[in-house]
């Protein structure tokens, strides 16, 4: 965490000052916005809080409840999202207060006795450690808290606009400054019923499965016609069962549980499967009582019993699944720029049994987050905008196939299996799936060719950057490089030198000394006049040496660059190898050092050799628009 | 963490749910409390976030500034203060936010060049690995933000009353409900300079150095009249000076500095040594403007140059090595109930330069706090509190040789070490005090004698306990069993089990069903009627084996006790070893088992085989009250 540089800070220095335009933003949602989002779920208020750094994009998140989400709905947070909640710096405190999954157990009919549940198989939760991070269950709601708070504290002041329901937009003329009409129905307070209207330049519909907003753009949902229905529910209970405390597929004679422990040490949620549902049902299912539900419970369990004392929240739910074909209004074939996008439940649905459902939602307003912040700073191009429907949508197709996979896969008979180990091991050998690593980027504006991948084979191209461990030089600390990367909308510039001793001549000083003069660097091309230096790029050195020999006096200039009204040096770009866990062996880095380009959303962007500066400009000049006139005309 | 047991929780679990007597707390100060605190410093912050779990006793704390600590003060946290946050809450927010101190480098005069300082060495922090919690530096306003934060979540909703000065304290009738008189004086607001009285059963006086407590109760500092003098500035500079954010002692011709970086990655503080002052200076050292001290620290840093940009915070002082002989209102060789303490710089002062002041005083508070709620609650004799005085005192006589020590070698002049590595040397050989670990208490009425000491080598009787790992056996979760503990004023009882598999007859299993229900049994006698289980007394089972050879079922019912409302069983009481780490090599614990008591401030009370159980019913026996009438007339 940096902060002083622009001054004491004597309070939480997680409350960033409030810029201008905090002070001048309006009480009540006015009637023209630069970005406006529907609906305040995980993708609505990860979104916000993206857009909240940027205090000069005028964002506004307007939400049906009248206030914040108190209770149910998802739980699942998987390694990949708690990664990116340490990008939005409430990664350990809402690791402190989750439940922690380590490990899957699994029960089937005991051969013997086949009316009783035995355990056949514990497996363990990420066991190729593919993350520093671990996979938590938590309340949805504590997620969203942790959103609003940084969007509250951030230099925005941002903050929802409870109790408007979006009917529907309407996108107009193309040139206008506000092209998108949003009506919307007041749903609280003195105005209930009434209507209004807000005009925005992008609309962001996080309006869940029944999305009015991809309705209005003409996106259909596709897929299974049938309906799949769970009774879940959240509730404090005794019991003698002995994984009560463990997630565990439970399957027997009388149906499926899939049994999730939550935060705090007593409650958890169970998902009884209440089969198959088809379009002739009209929601019947949904009347299903608790009692009902509880009673199926005791079923599945038996030998062992449930006796619920309190339900904290009951629900039953039915889902298909179905996928929109196109995340975005701009219709197949045609090349003009998005001006609403859909993310989430309104693109895609499926069930809860790989707990993906919040957080692929959460990682489709990541994707979207920083691309309108460049675009709307002017920083790139409109046609970034359409990166957004081309990358995400295939990810929820993947999705989709996987969670059909695992569902069938769990909603088969016991005896339908090889062996009762069946199901735990391909639990295990596809974890890297619902733990969100699996998530690759095609080459695009954004995204280079793998032509360079083999200088850093631990950082595939597309993927997200996978941290490792590094020392800081100017204070001795053993620290995570990916850690330092904030949800900042910055790109990231990740330097391994070669191997040639700081201070000596070498391939990393020259690409150091194109870079912080060269006209065709990305540095002087599109950092604004004016801006410091780590504007648009974090730029970071790692050298192969451990820390002790590498003198900061002997580390060129362009690291240690200076920032604020002081000018003051930052010292926290400067890396050194540790000698008991070097990155570069831990990552496949090419000892003739090579640079790993990392996007505002964490996943790596190019990679190319310190000698092919070239490349690199290359790479930024299809997305980047400069931002200097003198040198953009040289 | 551990919530949702008296129903759903939606919002903050860290918010606890609010006791009547915080609805019926008065806004303003009344006129009767039972413990008033007398400073809102480290001390007495730590002693209300303590108190504050406890709405059963009305505690108020009075600061004579009108508002909350801004800047300046100390600003090193030693690991054990770490540890010690941990158990109220807040270690993993803080330690986010710090600055983490991994080595300290020291400088001394080229002995080619005596004019330029060149590093000496560079020495590990905790090279030992003394405890799992970094070493940090950050603002103590931010250390008193958390507690503030912590009381004010509490049950009692606790927050200090500012604006009131103490004037003195009287003691009256000992058979007064209030014995104790404070008069106060208003400070700001209306009533400035208007004095009121508050009679509370029992005052603190947390009241620095210059304590009115400490002086109307007539304990005198003895010791050094030399004070020695020191400027120390938080500045944000550019400089050339390689190590500016690595903490250093620097040595020159020209006088010394000791180096702290600080939290933020900018700002950094330096003590610059204005040598010693004798009694007739009468504080004209204070005088010293900023520009020499900057000046100083230039011509000491030279060949390397500090340019400030801006001074966060400027104060020159003088400090001597004084400490009182006791820590309470009651005269040596009298024996009657103290009624008014004093802790941290109101009983010890001392140098800033071994970082301690803040972190001994923190210590001073959290050994008194427990103590005050037990007896306060009826739960232990009023003799208990003479135990405050009695173990802190000699603490603090160690502290001040400890820095009298440091301070001697850090002022001696470069030219009389026998080599340029001795500080540095020195430094490291005693770096356990330094990190808060080498306070041991002698054995007292809640101290037990080391008799069964070679039953658990690791866990020292008197000394902290030293957390170690274990694997929850209910979630397969691998924790620190000492993270457990939490600032509750509970006794933990870490019961070690013999080798037996669980389930089989074992010492463990008998010791369980005497402390379930035998007549002598702590668990029966002290905890109150009607109350759940775990009121008094945490109690935990740690197993050999690892979690699979461990079913919950075989555990006996004590360490799966029911709480709250509905009666439900906590899980998180019984623990298997890591068979990567096992806890039992790891702190030396004889396969036999045994029993290890630790005192609510985290100290070890007391080792006992699991054969004795009247050892522990006896020792408990000194400290405690029984609660059940029907059972000590038995």
């Amino acid at each position: 965490m940096q902060f002083h540089h622009f001054g004491y800070v004597s309070g939480d220095p997680r409350v960033l000052p409030a810029a201008q335009s905090a002070a001048d933003r309006p009480q009540q949602l006015p009637d023209e916005v630069d970005v406006l989002i529907v609906g305040s779920g995980p993708a609505g208020m990860l979104l916000a809080a993206q857009l909240s750094q940027f205090p000069d994009i005028d964002t506004r998140i307007v939400e049906r409840r009248p206030g914040r989400l108190e209770i149910g709905q998802a739980d699942g947070i998987q390694a990949r999202s708690v990664e990116t909640f340490q990008a939005f710096g409430f990664a350990e405190r809402i690791v402190a207060e989750a439940y922690h999954i380590t490990s899957m157990n699994f029960w089937s009919p005991d051969p013997q006795h086949p009316e009783r549940i035995v355990r056949t198989s514990r497996e363990i939760d990420d066991p190729h450690g593919i993350s520093e991070f671990p996979h938590l269950i938590v309340n949805q709601a504590r997620v969203l808290d942790y959103f609003a708070e940084f969007a509250a504290n951030s230099p925005s002041r941002m903050r929802p606009d409870y109790g408007y329901e979006c009917v529907g937009v309407s996108v107009g003329e193309p040139d206008a400054t506000h092209p998108v009409t949003v009506p919307l129905r007041h749903t609280a307070g003195d105005h209930e019923g009434q209507e209004r209207r807000v005009r925005a330049k992008y609309v962001v519909g996080c309006d869940g499965a029944r999305s009015a907003v991809r309705a209005s753009i003409g996106r259909r949902m596709a897929g299974n016609q049938a309906m799949h229905a769970w009774a879940v529910m959240d509730v404090l209970a005794v019991t003698d069962f002995p994984d009560i405390r463990t997630k565990c597929a439970i399957q027997s004679e009388h149906g499926s549980i899939l049994h999730i422990p939550r935060e705090g040490g007593y409650l958890f949620r169970m998902y009884v499967d209440l089969g198959q549902v088809d379009g002739q049902d009209h929601g019947a299912i949904r009347a299903t009582p608790v009692e009902h539900a509880i009673e199926r419970a005791n079923e599945i369990l038996h030998p062992y019993t449930l006796e619920v004392k309190d339900v904290a929240w009951y629900s039953v739910y039915e889902v298909a699944h179905r996928l929109t074909d196109k995340f975005d209004d701009v219709p197949a074939g045609e090349d003009r720029t998005p001006r609403v996008f859909i993310t989430g439940d309104a693109c895609h649905t499926h069930s809860a049994k790989a707990g993906q459902g919040m957080n692929v939602s959460m990682q489709d307003a990541f994707n979207l987050g920083w691309k309108l912040a460049q675009v709307l700073q002017g920083r790139s191009p409109e046609t970034l905008l359409a990166t957004y429907s081309a990358e995400r949508q295939e990810i929820a197709q993947n999705l989709i196939d996987f969670d059909r996979e695992w569902s069938t896969m769990m909603a088969k008979s016991p005896e339908d299996f090889a062996d009762p180990t069946e199901l735990g091991r391909f639990y295990t050998a596809t974890a890297e799936f619902p733990a969100g690593f699996m998530t690759e980027y095609h080459p695009s504006m954004i995204t280079g060719e793998p032509t360079h991948q083999g200088l850093a084979e631990g950082f595939p191209i597309g993927k997200r950057f996978k941290s490792a461990r590094v020392v800081r030089v100017a204070d001795t600390n053993a620290v995570h490089l990916g850690h330092h990367h904030r949800a900042d909308g910055r790109w990231r510039l990740y330097v391994f030198a070669d191997a040639a001793t700081p201070g000596r001549e070498s391939r990393v000083n020259a690409w150091a000394d194109w870079l912080q003069g060269a006209p065709d660097s990305p540095l002087v091309r599109f950092t604004p006049e004016g801006a410091d230096a780590d504007t648009v790029f974090d730029v970071k050195v790692v050298y192969q040496q451990p820390l002790e020999q590498i003198e900061l006096a002997a580390v060129p200039e362009v690291f240690l660059p200076r920032c604020g009204p002081f000018q003051l040096i930052d010292y926290e770009k400067v890396y050194g190898s540790l000698p008991d866990d070097d990155i570069f062996d831990a990552r496949g880095i090419d000892r003739g050092g090579c640079v790993v380009v990392v996007r505002p959303d964490q996943y790596v962007a190019a990679i190319h050799p310190l000698t092919d500066t070239a490349g690199v400009a290359e790479f930024f000049g299809r997305s980047l628009l400069p931002q200097k006139e003198a040198i953009t005309s040289a």
